[in-house]
């Protein structure tokens, strides 16, 4: 089939290096800065360089961009789109992406699913994409209006593509979800360098210190966008976490071996039942 | 020479396994479980299985165990220690070890400094010891009573079994950068993988998951020991961290988008500074 992938930053890229290497499908690249789909072109990422009106031509459309930015291009350009093609976006939020997309694939005779594929850097950009980016990652799947079909369809898409499982799940529990898995970690990675004592950790650090901060090197505009609209949820997910940092710092304040061996050993439990 | 390592953890272990890699030291192998010493010295990781009365035949004795227990071990065993020889622990706290073992070293006649490997592993015990745990990693030298030769022995030793860089501090200074390096992100992984979502995360996690929760398979008697004994550098660093994770919250639940953007870049601007 034809592929668009819209938006080659570390995302898009990594799908279109791992269509061309793992499929026959034909990818149509479009991007904001031309200088990048050709060099992506160049290096065989993709087939052509598409732009709004290649869309009519793809079966499968992948909006590799920031979350209102997806909503914003089929909103301008979703006349475009075939009628029946499959329209899928990569956003690390849902519930601000699914209303607003399903009503557009009525609007212009698409079919919506949201994706979410589970990997990244802690660098982005077209340079860093990487065709087994994806290899033995989650694929998470939210179905909005789209059917068994086109489910499975992107279901074995991804499969072929190196993903290893397949998720599939409401907008509510990705994002509740998500803002525990990802969003949480970013939080903390850039609460973590904001100590003193982070830029003289050299010879002081070994894998935790490198491991806490390494999404420190944040894309700010993109990470506060999708902190703002998972609000709520990672509110939660901070409170909780919080409560219990001060619960362990309460033991180790009160000196109270017994109760912080406890709260260790809780950790520990939850580590060694998931097998990890 | 002869290097007695008392405790084959994974750090004993290591240190015995790389020792026998890279040079042609003898190593005597010292622990309270004979099974383990035995597999030791079946593996060629040790050369002799040791007691205390070996002591007397070791020119640099490497004490691998929990920071109380270095110093119980050598108040009942200190006679043992030939005279100059070179004394050193791999705690990962300094100033409840350094003024104790000081003070043995004049008693019994032999010079200290502490020392602290910055590796190790998820998991713990003789088993997943590694020749190569050490390699480019920092070895952080507490001289306490030991002069510059001694210190450039241990610099060179270190260095000869696979450490990168060596780093010379002060029990304060130790403690006070352990304390953000390492400890807390211990705090950090049990707190975290006590939220509600954590049993359920397959599926929707990836590397930020992992890196954040990877240490919360915890011994919990070593580290609640470690958390205790440096009590007021890691609350102080508690104190720093959540009032860092509630200033990002604070910004998120007023919704402040350049708030929340100046605190994440300035993150990313640490993080980067450091070259990371």
């Amino acid at each position: 089939m034809n592929i668009a992938v819209v938006g080659l930053g570390i995302i898009g890229g990594s799908f279109c290096k791992a269509i061309k290497k793992y499929t026959d499908h034909r990818v149509i690249g479009i991007n904001r800065t031309k200088s990048t789909a050709e060099k992506a072109l160049k290096e065989g990422a993709i087939d052509e360089i598409g732009t709004h009106e290649s869309l009519e031509n793809a079966d499968l459309i992948i909006l590799s961009m920031y979350p209102q930015a997806v909503v914003d291009y089929v909103s301008r350009y979703g006349e475009y789109i075939k009628k029946g093609a499959v329209v899928t976006d990569v956003s690390g939020i849902k519930r601000a992406i699914c209303p607003q997309m399903t009503e557009l694939s009525e609007k212009f005779g698409f079919v919506f699913a949201g994706s979410h594929p589970m990997a990244g850097k802690e660098t982005n950009g077209f340079d860093v994409s990487d065709a087994d980016l994806y290899k033995n990652a989650s694929y998470i799947i939210v179905p909005c209006n789209a059917g068994d079909s086109v489910v499975n369809m992107l279901s074995d898409f991804a499969k072929s593509i190196g993903f290893g499982t397949v998720k599939i799940t409401t907008p509510e529990e990705h994002d509740r979800m998500i803002a525990f898995t990802s969003q949480l970690p970013h939080v903390l990675a850039c609460s973590y360098v904001l100590s003193p004592c982070c830029p003289n950790h050299k010879g002081f650090s070994a894998g935790s210190y490198r491991d806490v901060s390494r999404v420190a090197n944040i894309n700010s505009t993109l990470w506060s966008e999708l902190f703002l609209e998972n609000k709520d949820p990672l509110i939660s997910e901070l409170d909780i976490l919080i409560e219990n940092i001060t619960k362990i710092k309460d033991a180790i304040k009160a000196e109270d071996t017994d109760a912080l061996k406890a709260l260790l050993e809780k950790g520990r439990e939850v580590k060694q039942a998931l097998g990890e």
